[in-house]
């Protein structure tokens, strides 16, 4: 089969049963019809039929070594530095069609697939770990090009460093029982985003679990009994691109998970019970250095969004001259150009791994992942700041089909840009940085990678300073090791 | 008459025939019924009752000279620091009653009256300009217990600072004829916090203006002829409390003000076609020291507000040992004693001014209007950091009425509070800082007195500095005065 | 004998037989002569003279109820808002005299021993605590006007939070061994300024101690046996007030201490071996009510000094019309008009405390305090930012009596300033914030009351927040006390 | 002859008869051996040793294609990437071996005269343009391995916007006539760094010049007749490099530079009174791409030496635990990969301008240009945090030799260290970030390419911004071109 397009995507969702909760009802019907749905799952699809867009096919897919089908290059398994130029191509691509609003682009959890299965071979001889199970599923979302979101976050019950759960039933989901079948699963996950709106979730433990309970790793498909998705409430603002142009496209939910007495089949566990293989797939394979390629990739976009976001609000009210304007512009163009200078040497400095793979350098993709999450919210105070007023009073598509028309016409007209053409530019603004998506959004950047403040200790841990406080040394005459 | 409850305000909108146009519809019916409006009315209506509360309706209103009748606190012409200290008390009130978060509370517009009739002195004598007709007004407000809002900021069409509006139909609200009856506006404002939801509008100038036509001031009935009130899209989420404590209560709407050939009779014209009494008035009346003090009164308290949730949250998810997490409270601790500090000192130094009423001394509450712009969107930041992932996954209150009931009190509790605890409050922080009417909020606190960049201009220039420079001058044997 | 003179002080500090070490030699002779203190006990004795000055005598000094000599104020145990408020106005002539660049001005270490007296009754009946002692010494000190320091950081070996000292000699001071005749102390004291410069020492515990050998307090002459200051690299930058007009005068000099089997008598000795005692006393007393007061009041006239300086580089350079240099200078004047509320806030709210003193209220001087540390490097910064290249190539008040004077005369003047003078400014600039003096006076701020991220735990932990979340739990109806 | 050694360096130096002022006296004798300049002229003489060691000779040099000398390789006109990163390391040698600390090491100086001669054919058949001239210094330069220095900055009279100076004696230096040996030159300049202590200096104008006779550029020997240097305070705190680790050494000196009826011969005039080559030649020459690949290369080499010195604070007092050190530490570490990263991105998109030269993408350049004077100032903030208390009193090396060396040696030790190791590493980071050299160093860093103002506003007016708000009219549906 191979890569799908839209449709496939489409109609595969709606055949299947998946226990959706929204609103105090369980959905019904055709997910796809579903207004709190409806935008994100034709995103989806219209990424999908890039695919077989003619223009860029082939720069979305590759041909499969076996069945000479067309595959989605996420699913490659880089082997050379062009290898990985062409998955940065590829995300772009699918980046650029969605503004880079979208975390769960296919790419994102594609990509985290085929690190998993690059890195299988880790597991091997463990006790516990089935890394042929990895392998399987690898080569069945290829061939299927399924569609797949993961969910890691606990309950946020208690973020006490001294607290350890001691409830009765499972809150953090665990392993609970298992028989010949598989491993029974009992509790919740914080969070994940299009949970429900996918073929699969991946589920497993980072790093730090401690109860070997906890330490698991597997994929199950969505409808799967006993597994809930329960909905926060919707941020789709309207049908109206006029009024909404992101979130009526791009909302992408999020849900918490809930399993219920989940059987999950033998042939689905990648591990369960192994504390120590738990911590150390994540740290020790590439899924790492392969999803932070993917994500800077996308933030890369998004930020090119913003700034052209920016660059066109300055043009409309005409204030370019003014050096405080002229600074925060700055600020969102070193900004980009940072991001991108890091993610390209992240591919420079690329090498093989211990499995014949192409992995991007890890370093830069982190330092990108630290400062991701302060310059984002930065960004869109700035577009806040430069729209000032003007983003406070807008109105709607339909006051423009109303009488009121001719007075809109005239008063908000832009410096250069008709009234229509000025409201669409500041709802646009809006629904970036001030809409319930917008915020969202924002918040969603701040801690993609976790805690910002654990990433930074992490990078200062996992740094090497050695070499630098040699110098020191060196210079002071002292001895290098105290 | 004197102050008035709630139904007397509710019922006197009613019965006003207002122009106002919602997403495409000019709104028919009671005001007071439209899901837009309904729950800033029944807020506002509760202002009112206040006044009538027995536990503190001495704190909120006075007895008339002439009549005896109870009349709102917030006319009351201060003549002492005991009277400032009352006008606080009463805004307290206020604002407690609302977290702080109407920034069109009575008390507001009451005080702008107030403060225009206690300077009208001012213009006496002066070429077009009545301030017989500002007193009038200010008696009208008191007797009658008047709802107002204003609006002053002109479109943005062109922001630079070599933009002259060049239009042939007036853009920027321009007298463009007079005739016996009184004076005619054409033309628009950017903005006007519940416009249409009160009985009068007030229509001024900021000091700046260059154009005759431009420099105006009057107030006119809400439901004038010609007069249109355009609403921005509703920030209202629903009417649930549980799911949205905050928009369901104290959106205000802002809305774009048109006048289409408006005529305003004589006797409601405060001055007009007088650039010099325009920009005279607002520098030099007491405007801006009565105004302030009621806007930091406000935003202390929404501090408190935001200190107390900031404090819930933390003791909820059990994070306050952090290092990190202390650093934020006590940023905001900082924040309110800070302003707590100048809005005193505004009391302390207050004077009485050349008509004999005591104004608070500007000097603080300037600072306190520079502080308050940078250091509210912080503390909106710092509410978002604190919950982290938890601001995501929020269910509604339907959801608790469910058949997932079970599960959300099993995963969503937290430390010491049941899961519909957890849920109300995380809802109230997410509805603070992160929906679109907390968002709005953000913007409105940042831009409440103007352009922040204008306003530390304002502060430099007005400050007086020779002393201080003195004492260098004097260090260095340097003459002062170079 | 009451308040001295600054001969008196002078020549009491050079008959003693202080043990200072310099670079390496043991100082001998005259202090007062010595290079490195010459211009910083000049600077005090002007201060002991201005008890004396005609002009503000009475504002210095009180009469003692005994004697009815005059006694500095800063031994004046306030029981009244007005005392408290003659103590300022005493802090401010002190702090203005000196731009507030001494930190170890006579004033705060007599209101350290004027607080210790107030609040020795805390130590009546416990073990080991001998009130009578700080009594006793409150009134020698008031009597002879006595110059203190004091000194209270440990010596800097590990600070881990696991740290503990495990040597086979005491590092930080401790009681070694006690007598007939007094206690006795070995080890050392990180830092004391002005060590080795004043009549006595105060030494005690910061709270937090654990080891009883180190739970002590007491005072002793600075050339006691045994006593050794190690001072560091002198700041003073010459002769020259031109060239250095603040370190040839305010250089107080810091040392290290170091305690060589010293005997402290009992008579000197407040309390030994009695943790509970050691922070208890630190908590309770008015030691930092008062410290606080006065360090306010000296930061205050610092920051106006700042500002005066700041005011005074823009208009020699002319740049007082860019925006950017207008929000600089405001930033200045925000700080410094918060720094007065609170202070002013402090005195307002004052109380008597259980002995019957005044004691200012500690919550806006808390706030003050965390402020502070970080309000003024960024003064400092302010400073070279407006300075730019002007702050780098200052010639010296030589190159004015040389044959170059003309070319310098042409090519260094400033806008509306001679060149010398021009360059006075820049050099008092550049003295303030760049030399090793102005960076050792930024630390200094910046430590002052102790780690900044320590400060701001502290007022978050101390500060009542309850009824600030009783508010939101009545908001939400929620049980206040979950 | 080629490139030089140490020995040549020095000698050249001392036989010239330089005019330099200094504290009021003309300095007499070698310059070698002056106090102020010592330090400074041993560093270079020894990076000018660095040509001839054996271990890096050949990355340190060329050899001439002519006469098969070895010539510096800062002279190397590259013509491939190769050739930038043979260029590159070089430069990394002599800035390892400074620790970066030397603005003006050979090679910034030299890059410009490459980089001028590269680009002299923009002036060809200009009026009043001699790039023959550029080309002659060029060879000259490379052949006999001169030293340079330069000056641009005017003198600092009055920096509004509406300035122009209106002097009846110029003060800025401009041309004051010509005759048939060249122009006469009188007037001021600012400041050149190491001014006096080169061959030759390099006197050229800023792009804004309005005044034709400021519109010059030429290159003089030092020793020209009427050129004066006047020197600001010296820096250097002492010969001992236990004391002053940095300043004994890399004390670099500024001086103002004055033209007293300077002769510039016709052969030694590059360009003179014509302000549109001398705007064009310094925006369309590759002087800025290479300067400031020198300049970013030699920054990153001082920002490893920062982050090694605060590593080894942290490991000395063993603090690495609390999470606000790791966060500091992080942040160095993201401005050091940041700037690596930028400034690989500048040679993998270098490319061949019109002349045939290897030109580096000025875009990366331009935005670690405006990075870097925002982050090295944080830099020697976190310096400052975390040595804290212990930054202040650190005592000399004689205190080492003498009686005193147990004391210091038990109270004085470190974690892991020596009491003498301990005190070298808080010195070196006292030096770095807090004495006047390292304040120097810091306002230096900060001003290095200008007002970091207008740098920002420069990179906001070249930035290429047009794609990215195509994407967004594009999204929208607008005309891209309103």
């Amino acid at each position: 089969m191979g890569a799908i397009n839209g449709k496939d995507f489409i109609d595969r969702l709606n055949q299947m049963d998946t226990e959706i909760w929204y609103d105090g009802n369980r959905i019904e019907g055709k997910i796809s019809e579903h207004p709190a749905f409806k935008g994100l799952l034709q995103t989806k699809a219209s990424l999908y039929d890039l695919q077989y867009d003619l223009g860029i096919k082939e720069e979305m897919t590759y041909l499969s070594p076996e069945t000479e089908e067309p595959i989605g290059l996420s699913y490659l398994q880089p082997k050379t530095k062009e290898d990985l130029q062409k998955r940065r191509k590829m995300m772009e691509h699918w980046a650029r069609h969605t503004g880079g609003m979208l975390g769960r682009s296919p790419d994102y959890m594609n990509t985290a697939v085929m690190s998993f299965a690059s890195s299988a071979v880790l597991l091997t001889g463990r006790e516990n770990c089935f890394p042929e199970n990895i392998q399987r599923l690898y080569e069945r979302a290829r061939k299927n090009d399924l569609a797949f979101t993961h969910t890691f976050i606990t309950p946020q019950v208690n973020r006490s460093q001294f607290y350890f759960e001691y409830s009765n039933e499972p809150i953090s989901a665990k392993v609970i029982d298992k028989n010949e079948k598989g491993i029974i699963i009992k509790g919740a996950r914080l969070l994940a985003t299009q949970g429900g709106l996918t073929d699969e979730i991946l589920v497993y433990t980072v790093p730090g679990v401690f109860d070997a309970d906890e330490a698991f790793a597997f994929s199950i498909p969505t409808d799967t009994n006993g597994l809930k998705f329960i909905c926060r409430e919707s941020f789709v603002g309207g049908n109206s691109s006029f009024n909404h142009p992101l979130s009526s496209r791009y909302e992408e939910m999020d849900s918490i998970v809930v399993f219920d007495h989940v059987l999950v089949p033998w042939d689905q566990v990648f591990f369960y019970n192994n504390v120590e293989a738990a911590n150390d797939f994540m740290y020790r394979s590439s899924f790492h250095p392969f999803a932070k390629h993917q994500v800077v990739t996308r933030q890369v976009v998004k930020t090119e969004f913003i700034l052209g976001l920016a660059e066109l609000l300055v043009q409309t009210i005409n204030v370019s001259e003014y050096q405080h304007i002229q600074e925060k512009l700055s600020e969102i163009i070193i900004g980009l150009e940072t991001m991108k200078a890091l993610l390209e040497k992240s591919e420079n400095d690329a090498e093989l791994d211990e499995w014949g793979y192409m992995r991007p350098s890890i370093l830069p993709l982190q330092v990108a992942s630290n400062m991701f999450p302060r310059i984002y919210p930065r960004f869109s105070e700035i577009i806040q700041l430069i729209g000032a007023s003007g983003m406070v009073t807008l109105p709607t598509e339909d006051d423009f089909h109303s009488n009121i028309r001719a007075d809109l016409d005239l008063y908000l007209q832009g410096a250069n840009r008709s009234a229509p053409d000025r409201v669409k530019i500041f709802r646009l603004a809006w629904d970036l940085t001030m809409s319930s998506f917008g915020t969202r959004q924002t918040q969603y950047e701040r801690y993609f990678f976790g805690d910002p403040i654990r990433l930074s200790s992490t990078l200062y841990k996992s740094y090497p300073k050695d070499k630098h406080v040699g110098v020191i040394c060196e210079f002071l005459n002292l001895k290098s090791n105290a």
